[in-house]
């Protein structure tokens, strides 16, 4: 059982059969959504350890004072029961031939087909299709068809709303309105309880027999958190039965429903609802289809050309971009994205580092409107940066390390996992001590306007976040015995090692945020008077530049050992060495936490994922190639990547080194975190960064395309099979398509209304 | 598939197949349980559907304002998952030969046997046992034996705490503290969110392969609301593992833990566990089963002699008597019983009137300690009753419909069901206008007295309750323009008439109360000034004392018809006459609701259950016979005993007019509410009214018992395939044992330290 991967030339990634144990896997990795919703593919019948999830982007809410917000687990309408024969309809019961379930990665669309014999013998024939739209951002549409096959049966469909799901355990609604409208079109309501966001969930069945419609009478019923109907229907041998399901999704947090109050929802997402069901199901699908192609297969088309394998990459990347769309709020720059996307409950919707430094590279380089949206939000949820600095004692914008609604502040839990020595949950310092995101978001903010050259919105957001960010660092800075400036006591990229000192990626990251601050002072007060004016009203600039300024020029960096190894951190390298390799061939992550307390990983030279190799490739230009390579060999050795944040920048890395074996395989490692043949390894959800790491390792590593100090440089080196490699970046507004072959480089622009310069293998050309 | 009941006669009620649709029947009408705790019978493998509730008495929580109060569903424990060769263990997989699950009323114990093939094909033999202790009300202690048959199997065991069990989806807790203790020992916190109740629950496991006990080393995991190890083992053909699993629950309620910080109780409860662990499981039943027979089986005892059918009725008062000390809180006066003892959510944990009217008999009859206790909660719960009083515009106790924790107050529900005319959920009135509990617990408690003659209870409880209640009625009365006082727009006991004036049973009931006021009042000025005094200062005796006279002497009473039947209300016997076999030939109740919508059902002559029929056997000689036979034969031709509270009236009835074979067929339906053969009856807990209901039908009906205005009546007429039947009544202090046969009765007073006198077949004798 397991991943079938015969189809990916036609867009399709597959299941061959039907595993019980296993659900979370296929629920994530085949989600549906759209960016203002994600819809975890459950199946229609029920299983016991599946996780029925329906997330809308931003509505976050929290249970109690024990709990951090998360993004509540909205009702669902997905759950379609079947009773063929008296009998309930679950592939773990009875017989079934010919099972497929299918992702169709170019439309959107989720479909299932088996052959059941119940356990009593009745045999039908079951196809289940399924789309969350991306024309109609609220829109959830299904249908189920039932063919009878060899003797009749008496069928059953139970179906409706259910409001009955959690959060693992955690209820964040409070009970609404429940209503059947003329016996048919249900209605369900339900408040979080601390955001207080209302959901309007609607929902209506159209029938049909042998393609004709079919009204099917039946008894309504509403219960605690739930309202359903039963239907039942006799079926002839050769009779097809389908059930069309619509349903949408509103909330009073939507942008699309601001200043309507619930009354007025009520009655306009019924309406919307009505439209959606005149419509029909071929007609939602197909218009979302055409959406899909739009707005991602048109707007960031990929080729990959080469052996058998390289038709798996070329997959795996439109894999990537398929989930980078569903995560994505485009809709909505208020709100950001999950560490698991909408995918799972996993990080709890919460936005890390993952954004600026592993998915903003894909967003700018495609779709730049929409990585405006995702640095607005930082922007925006500045007061909560603003709070979080307070409450540790420091000034500025201190940004969250996990980040959820606007003015939510700090949202990382206090505990998670197992202490296996003391039997007690772990403390995560992250939330109070892994400081870089802060130069992170600054770092984003920059790359977005060095790529996209959208001067409004450094204007408008870009020179006061990445100040205010300086500001936080002034204030972070510690002066040592020796006069310089440290960060003690810190949790840098690799999460092993907490309360370091130096963190390497810190440090230099946050001089980088310091000397852009100097920079843009410098820059506007120089040239732009009155927005200089206005950010020292904000800001307090004179009294916080000569503290930039200090403490740029004497902040303690690290330096590189007599071996060219930049330590990344002053305690990593004295560590003890163990023999990894039982960890590095384990199929699951962080399996050394079953040997090892935390505490007891500190002493060790081991890395759960990239560190400092992170620093070389965003300040690229500021280490020598011998200390990039030999830095890369030594924590090679010793990174497990138990983070899905790892593999990539390993990768990339070595494509720079010319390392292209290597690169290679990392790159296939990155590519089946979440596509591959491990069973166990999304069931939280997608791994929403590796996806954009993915990419990365395509076009930063095989492509040779960077960003580097606002210039953009291309350098194909194609992995040895791969014949041929296509990808489109925007820049500055032109839309360039990049056609590497092992023997030449065309770079076209596509867009063509000014002329773009970059370098191309070490030439500065035009096109 | 379904119930077996051929092992009857050894007190063991068995299901001889399983059936994944139909879960909910065994667990609840084979749930365990002392009173303090009720648990379901889930299995302990999941399945879809499955109702997985342990209900600890008495901790009421309030999940927001949209809800009301109800009895949290506890962090499970029961759940052993296996997974046999890497298939999990689950009984709608794979197959399975010699299935039985038997619940054995005697000992309380639960046994569950089947062998199971997976659907790899690894063969294993598994046992399960479980019991909740009735000797160490907080323990709970299951074993599991896997014995490997045909070829070996890798067996792996999850289990632990899990706290993410929701009430149908509404989640009462805050998470506190999980620890592993000796990566043993598991202990997990949880803390309702409204009453801030603190509950801490322990386990820990014990093995043993080929009876030799077993280390088995473990990872252990904490996450969200759950904490668990998993086990692994390797068997050989033939070899036999055994799982033990104790835990033990605790909550900041208990009596028996009042003054304790939760620091002191999670210190005690990890020892408590300890010793039950060293016991071990054998020793653990035992005990249990030895507290049965003393507790309930040499209380009670009752005995039925007669043709095949008879033992089946025997069998099925040992059932109701099995589950009357399920749901009895004997350790804490200040619970009461809910409608579906602790066996389930329906109802939410609350109590009715069903306790005075249909469980109190029992109780006084065979263990008047705990019968006190009952009452002392009504006491005790006065601060609620005067509210809803006040809230409503009335003085005195009006006592909640629905009563749940002492200062609750009214916690009926607003809605439930739905309205299949307007789509929208039904209004529940009971709350509200269903005003004859407050004299039904004045009733029971004068009702108390006069079986046990505990004249301190009246000195402490009884005569301020009664007299709390006659002042709610004083002021309740309404004056009408023929002078008289009604009571207008109620619910009687026949819930399908709402907002009826003079509703028989509760005039003719407010009367009593208002002249058992009166009658305490004259005795107690004349006799016991010093305690009259005290009640005087409390309920101002002075003021209220001439309106009870005059509300008594002035009271609407409706009289029989010249056809001699007493009208339940101003409006029945005006309602439209329709055919209603349909409904009477159903098996599920309220199917007329599917047909009517609540304000149609208003107009016709139909009614849900017993109304003026429970009158005439709570004030048995305020009617002549004719009235009453009259009355029987006009009720019961409407009455589609679609509550659980009615068959058992109608029986007793039909029993005192000498209509055998028509009680015995009504006795025998009530019967079968919970044990007869429809699966879907008890899903959401059994009907403990109907068990005190079978338990009267029995030794009220066939036994012929009552007291009348003070006095002790037996008077046997068995029915037809009965020969003999036993059982025993304790009156003023003396348990009397009650032999009747078709020939003769025997009286034997057992205490025998003081004379007894009573009328046996209209004769007044004394044993």
């Amino acid at each position: 059982m397991g991943m079938d991967y015969s189809k990916i030339d036609q867009w399709i990634l597959a299941e061959d059969s039907f595993d019980p144990v296993h659900l979370g896997k296929c629920e994530a990795v085949m989600s549906l959504g759209n960016g203002y919703m994600g819809l975890r593919s459950a199946a229609e019948e029920r299983y016991v350890g599946e996780t029925r999830d329906l997330l809308i982007n931003g509505t976050f809410d929290r249970f109690d004072e024990s709990e951090v917000t998360e993004l509540p687990n909205a009702a669902d309408v997905t759950a379609v029961e079947l009773w063929v024969g008296g009998e309930r309809f679950s592939l773990d019961q009875g017989s079934c031939t010919g099972y497929s379930r299918e992702l169709n990665l170019k439309t959107g669309e989720l479909t299932r087909r088996v052959e059941w014999t119940s356990p009593k013998g009745d045999k039908v024939g079951l196809v289940f299709r399924r789309i969350v739209s991306l024309k109609r951002l609220h829109d959830i549409a299904l249908t189920v068809t039932v063919t009878c096959l060899e003797q009749p049966v008496a069928l059953k469909v139970r179906s409706g709303i259910d409001a009955r799901v959690t959060n693992t355990g955690t209820q964040h609604f409070t009970e609404g309105e429940k209503r059947f409208y003329e016996k048919k079109y249900l209605q369900l309501l339900e408040t979080t309880i601390e955001s207080g966001i209302t959901f309007v969930v609607n929902a209506v069945h159209r029938f049909a027999l042998n393609g004709q419609p079919l009204e099917l009478d039946t008894d309504v019923n509403i219960d605690r958190r739930v309202l359903y109907a039963d239907y039942t229907v006799d079926l002839k041998p050769g009779d097809c039965f389908t059930v069309e399901k619509y349903a949408n999704v509103f909330t009073t947090r939507d942008l699309d429903c601001a200043g309507k109050t619930v009354a007025e929802l009520q009655a306009q997402t019924l309406e919307d609802l009505k439209t959606s069901a005149a419509l029909g199901y071929q007609a939602l699908a197909e218009e979302s289809a055409a959406q899909w192609q739009l707005e991602v297969w048109d707007r960031a088309p990929l080729d990959i050309q080469g052996d058998e394998n390289s038709q798996f990459d070329l997959f795996a990347l439109r894999f990537a971009q398929y989930h980078m769309r569903l995560m994505l709020p485009r809709h909505d720059n208020r709100m950001n994205i999950g560490a698991k996307g909408l995918s799972g409950e996993g990080y709890k919707g919460h936005c890390f580092w993952d954004t600026e430094i592993f998915l903003l590279p894909y967003y700018m380089f495609t779709d730049p409107e929409a990585a405006r949206k995702l640095e607005e939000y930082r922007y925006l949820s500045l007061p909560g940066a603003h709070r979080k600095a307070k409450e540790n004692g420091y000034r500025g914008a201190m940004f969250p390390w996990e980040s959820a609604w606007l003015d939510d502040g700090e949202t990382c839990p206090l505990y998670m996992g197992t202490d296996i020595l003391t039997g007690t949950p772990i403390k995560v310092w992250s939330g109070i001590i892994e400081q870089h995101i802060t130069a992170d978001v600054a770092f984003g903010a920059w790359q977005y306007y060095a790529i996209t050259g959208d001067q409004a919105f450094l204007d408008d957001y870009g020179y006061e976040l990445i100040m205010d960010a300086a500001i936080f660092w002034a204030s972070r800075l510690e002066k040592g015995e020796d006069g310089q400036y440290h960060i003690n006591d810190v949790v840098g990229p690799d999460e092993y090692h907490e309360h370091v000192n130096d963190n390497a990626f810190t440090n230099y990251m946050a001089q980088w945020n310091l000397n852009k601050a100097i920079e843009y002072h410098d820059e506007l007060k120089a040239e732009r008077p009155e927005l200089f004016q206005r950010l020292d009203e904000k800001l307090n600039l004179a009294e916080v530049y000569p503290q930039w300024v200090d403490g740029a020029a004497h902040i303690y960096l690290p330096q590189p050992t007599e071996e060219n190894i930049l330590p990344m951190d002053d305690r990593f390298m004295q560590g003890k060495e163990i023999d990894l390799t039982k960890y590095k061939e384990q199929d699951f992550v962080a399996g050394i936490m079953k040997d090892y307390n935390l505490e007891q990983i500190q002493g060790i030279q081991v890395c759960k994922q990239a560190d400092c190799l992170v620093l070389f490739y965003l300040l690229e230009d500021e280490f020598p190639p011998e200390v990039k390579r030999a830095s890369w060999a030594y924590y090679e050795a010793r990174t497990l990547h138990d983070s899905s944040l790892s593999l990539s920048t390993h990768s990339v890395q070595a494509a720079d080194m010319g390392e292209l074996d290597m690169a290679y395989d990392l790159f296939r490692k990155a590519a089946t975190i979440d596509l591959g043949p491990y069973m166990g390894t999304s069931d939280a959800g997608i791994h929403a960064a590796s996806f954009g790491g993915v990419w990365q390792c395509a076009v930063y590593g095989f492509g040779g395309v960077r960003m580097l100090n606002g210039k953009l440089r291309i350098e194909p080196k194609l992995p040895k099979g791969w014949d041929k490699l296509q990808f489109t970046l925007m820049w500055q507004g032109q839309k360039l398509q990049v056609t590497a072959t092992k023997e030449n480089v065309v770079v076209e622009n596509l867009t063509g209304t000014k002329p773009v310069t970059f370098t191309l293998n070490g030439t500065e050309i035009q096109a």
